[in-house]
């Protein structure tokens, strides 16, 4: 018998991947009128997760377990149970209520003002969506500032210091890089790309990545996102634009990557508190490098570009794999942060961390956030936004609550390009086996240093000892410096 | 506020169709690695509606709600709580258990024996389900027969008296039928028929049946089935053989029935005890309903037949209507129920019946099986088993504790019928309106008479309280010589 925290914690398991199930049909088969009964059932799941989590007999028995177990492992499952339970213990039940009620409406009232561009439309709703996460963070705890306790949340164990540390380091090369932009790039043709070539194209990659098959599958979303399930079940979706191949292909890549360190996790251990993705940024840092730092290379493409070539013969026939790779690396900032390239996507993030931060700490109000994002802007891309759908009501995020999650974007960037680095030291470098379509060693180091570990090591912990340094901005302005020199 | 037992019961119907929604994803999409912890989700969520089932505070709260409520739907809800508490309280834990092992293990065992024809490897599997199924119905408790008990599961407030008295009319009347089948037909042409013409067709009949692809999907599965998860969602599932398109084309027309039944219950009630199909041999006949009365009637062919012949143009240039309606007609005994037609199918159905009780009440034990069977083969046939593949181990039910379910498909065919004739007679007959394809009168009058109900009254409630008298053999009988004679 296993002691009965952890029988406890498998069946949260179970009824979390269920929930995840739930979802994952919402988004890819649910018809339209089964969305009012869904959303009950998932929020019952939630219900009886949030009820195990806040039972005393769970703390208890994991306050013991925590006692008995001082090997790493066991270490490791105490300190997750602890951070989770007490986070559930203390955030009231009227809050949680409040918060998912904001929310809800939050999400409605964000689609309607920035369909009509209305910031003041949204602004009770950000008003009171702030003032509940700040007083969740209150409930929470936190030392230097409330932002950690939200942050803790999707990043656990990182802190804003830890942050802004990086980030300030960050910020002033980016802007570097931007400057000395090179001139404009050839688009591709503009199709027709068949929706089934397409997907052919993007399944052959992500089955030579190492996707298992076995263990997963490739669906069509209008959000492209990757949901695991459970051991032996994690799926990826994307979308087919029949007028550009690109955004299909590098999405397909980026949740292939999401899904390898899914796939990664040790299967004999599932259930366990520690048998999870360490942090959202480890697992951004998983996609990111499987989409830009491997996908966009010249080396990728020696191999890739005569599989693409045919499968959308004649389409391609007047373009060049030198012109593509132009393009997939061209650095082009604009007021979309999901239409950026891979450098100025990261000013983009920088600014909206700069912006919640401010507002949970108190020194911004909500209602001063449209000025201060377009002040913001125009310093950081020497552009000036004029309206605020291009602007701060750009993103979703905030509407549903999610303050604390836009760093783990810019920290996935980081820790992929100085986990490419340490690879690349330690295999060599990868360009002649990417130009003959050989991925397993580099999935079999990610694997070794990173999946294997779950969430026994925190991202930063996992980020130096694979690395042998703390996080940086080096090795992503390294990277960065050869894409601008056009040397990807 | 409702009382409580109704808001443990909305509870547990949620879970239920979380439970739908696992199951179908299971058959449609699940990859083969996420089998193990499929399974243990499943396991949870029934674990957790049989808890809220046998937790005493329910049964307190629905005997005063009983107590309480004095008007129809009052009392079919109390009635369908307490008949589900009561057997779940009365069947140990222990005893679910042993039968969930049983089988489990019978499943895999019978997959193994129907491979290699070996009945003597399936015995000891058969005989442990059937001692406790016995023991089962002990638990549940009965009257005249343990039999009784087991049906109950499956067509609620009927009795093995009321389909004794039924299907002994029926029996020699099948025989007689039989006994005169017309010659041999002659096939379809063998396609190719390719898999999204049939698709295209099905799902085209499928919707002016009444369909609502708002709240449904059609998909694929090795399996066809049909699963509601709630209001609002209802999916059904079937499979294309490129080589014969009239599999898919009823497979999809059988299900679409057992959906308009699900997509009928008043979505307003959902979560309540009664807002559920009454019984299979209801839901049965719905699917029967709709892919024999109507898709092989010569009215329902006078409209699709364009339809079919531009769909699958030019494979169906050499064969004409009256040929197709002489095939998907006729009349050929042979050894296996799912490859039966209309007329021996019941034949099967009246065998296993047999068989199955006798097993239940003692009279027959599991060891005797293949001689009893092979006999009374003989004896209604009129052909000689010689392999057990093609006579005890064809089916699945057994093996999975289904005993009780084989007579509501006859019960369904019955209801179809009689429903059929009543329909005739109140809109008038019905080959203009089908030939037109018209099918909303028809749709209209199910849903009034018989879907609205849910589980409000019994299926021969309903029976009788639209077509005017109890369920019989007359009707069937009737619509199977019409068959017989060419006239359908």
């Amino acid at each position: 018998m296993p002691p009965s925290c952890l029988a406890t914690w498998r069946e949260i398991s179970l009824l979390e991947s269920t929930l995840s199930v739930l979802g994952w049909d919402e988004q890819v088969m649910l018809p339209p009128a089964g969305q009012a009964w869904r959303g009950e059932q998932s929020a019952l799941l939630a219900k009886l997760v949030h009820e195990r989590l806040t039972n005393p007999a769970l703390l208890e028995s994991a306050t013991a377990y925590q006692a008995a177990r001082t090997d790493d492992f066991g270490r490791a499952n105490a300190k997750e149970m602890l951070r989770r339970i007490r986070r559930a213990m203390r955030i009231p039940g009227r809050l949680v209520e409040e918060l998912a009620k904001a929310t809800s409406r939050g999400i409605h009232v964000w689609q309607e003002a920035r369909k009509a561009g209305q910031f003041s439309q949204f602004l009770p709703e950000l008003e009171a969506i702030v003032r509940l996460k700040r007083e969740e963070a209150d409930c929470v705890g936190w030392g230097e500032t409330p932002y950690d306790a939200l942050l803790d949340e999707y990043e656990p164990g990182c802190t804003a210091k830890e942050v802004d540390r990086i980030f300030s380091a960050l910020g002033p090369e980016l802007s570097r890089l931007i400057a000395k932009a090179p001139g404009k790039t050839q688009l591709p043709p503009q199709g027709p790309y068949p929706e089934e070539q397409q997907k052919d194209l993007g399944w052959k990659v992500a089955l030579a990545f190492g996707f298992n098959d076995q263990a997963g599958r490739l669906d069509v979303s209008a959000h492209p996102f990757c949901s695991g399930h459970g051991p032996g079940d994690c799926r990826i979706t994307t979308r087919y634009n029949v007028s550009d191949f690109t955004q299909s292909f590098f999405g397909i890549l980026h949740e292939t990557g999401h899904a390898l360190y899914e796939q990664g996790l040790p299967t004999a251990h599932a259930g366990e508190p520690w048998c999870v993705a360490t942090s959202l940024g480890m697992h951004e840092s998983q996609s990111r490098f499987w989409e830009n730092l491997i996908g966009r290379s010249r080396a990728f493409w020696d191999w890739c570009w005569p599989s693409a070539k045919e499968a959308f013969s004649p389409v391609l026939d007047g373009y060049s794999k030198t012109q593509l790779l132009g393009y997939i690396n061209r650095i082009e900032p604009s007021y979309i942060r999901v239409e950026a390239d891979e450098t100025s996507y990261n000013l983009h993030i920088l600014l909206r961390y700069r912006m919640e931060k401010a507002m949970i700490e108190g020194n911004l109000k909500p209602c001063d956030l449209p000025g201060a994002w377009n002040e913001e802007f125009l310093k950081s891309f020497g552009l000036k936004v004029t309206d605020d759908r291009e602007g701060c009501l750009q993103d979703v995020h905030w509407s549903c609550g999610g303050i604390g999650y836009f760093p783990t974007y810019t920290i996935g960037n980081l820790l992929s390009a100085q986990l490419g680095e340490a690879i690349q030291k330690e295999l060599g470098n990868w360009s002649d086996a990417l130009a003959r379509g050989e991925f397993q060693p580099i999935l079999a180091w990610l694997r070794e240093k990173v999946h294997r570990h779950g969430r026994a090591k925190s991202a930063l912990e996992i980020c130096k000892a694979s690395t042998g340094r703390p996080l940086d901005h080096l090795a992503l302005i390294r990277h960065l410096e050869k894409v601008a020199a056009g040397a990807y």
